[in-house]
């Protein structure tokens, strides 16, 4: 399985008044390791894969994250990315943030491989997952 | 129970390529929205609140959101908050966002009320919530 | 002159280790300034100004900003914003931030009204600002 | 004169629905260009800084930019950076922007070097910045 890992230097802008990461900047941390791991994976940018598979994109509809350490402002962190569930059009990414050896915060992610048209009511529709996608993960 | 409604204009700079929403975002505004929770229940600020209760803050240890429906520029929602759930030293607050009359996003944080001291690793340490804080959200 | 009030409250998650407003959060508090300054101009949303007057939209050529007085998480500032100046596709817009009675930051922005087509290098291309769009602003 | 070059990929997360960077995203990009700056320069970390020079920060009086063409999503760009003015207490950073070999984005701060405690009313109040700190930019 494909694990790509990223390395992120924590910014001054993204804490808060505790000198700590402000937490949604996480799920942005996430949302950037998400689209290298698929670059990785696929060997394309992403501007490329919309093209190439004609999707709209993988927009979220599920993000979560347990935050068991704080990172601050100059720390440098790991984070350790997979798809770890395939799904007819949706599929799973799990991501670890390591501060130093210790998992600092763990992030989750359902996103769907999305058509150009969403439905009526605007919101994202799924279509099938290519096989040659999920096989560039392994 | 206290449910808080907060009203939240649909900044261009929450907005994302396709035109919607870029999912952090939601996670800061239903942060704002705790604020303002916790403002209205207790009757003062947060800066008021750490000094009064002698605690550090209320740092998340897990956050999640499902994303049902996508909102865009110039939109204007309504967030729906309230504790749902409370512990010892941690609560539970829920976030229901609503695009016209229908629910766009619901968020989930679990929350600690936080000692001025965290533990050896830095970690947020809890302690024991008061009763009239909880009493303020009946 | 038209001049637009709007009143921001400082969120948490705007401000940095030092707990005052991140600096780049300013330039996000007036681009939604001068939104709601045009909206109230014009009488109508971003999204039909677009299409009404067919531009891409109105896009910086320069921001700057002059930093008096910090401003920290709860407080409730004032923003006074117009335009200064009108070019024949560029216009000036004039934003200054209260707190309490005090200046605390002053923000310009020099903006393009701009064609829906780029030139060849992508960058904005401005066209003849309509007289009816000025004299609104009056 | 001490030119730090640093890379940047421009997220998703950072661009707007016209596909392009965020103007406020370049004042973020371009603060932690200056951090890394100093860091190079004094060969240690910004919380290193503060502590060894008892000093509060570098706070900004002001910042501006100039943006002469857009970038994108996925773009990588190279900022350069350099102190271009030492006064006695603030000091003047040029940042400059390339895309590919083009300028796209020319940037300014003014900042203060700053001591731990501000005036009476909560502005920041310069001290002298110690020969050793510009003599470290030669």
């Amino acid at each position: 399985m494909l694990i790509h890992r990223k390395e992120i230097q924590i910014e001054w802008g993204d804490c808060d008044p505790f000198g700590i990461v402000f937490f949604p900047r996480y799920f942005e941390y996430f949302n950037a390791c998400t689209n290298a791991l698929f670059q990785r994976a696929l060997g394309m940018t992403k501007a490329e894969m919309l093209r190439h598979y004609q999707i709209a994109g993988i927009p979220l509809v599920h993000a979560s994250c347990n935050f068991l350490v704080p990172s601050s402002f100059g720390d440098i962190v790991q984070v350790d990315s997979c798809v770890t569930e395939w799904g007819t059009s949706s599929f799973t990414v799990e991501h670890k943030l390591y501060r130093a050896e210790t998992l600092a915060v763990e992030g989750l992610e359902k996103r769907v491989w999305t058509a150009r048209l969403p439905d009526e009511k605007g919101t994202p529709k799924g279509q099938p997952i290519p096989r040659e996608v999920m096989e560039s993960f392994r």
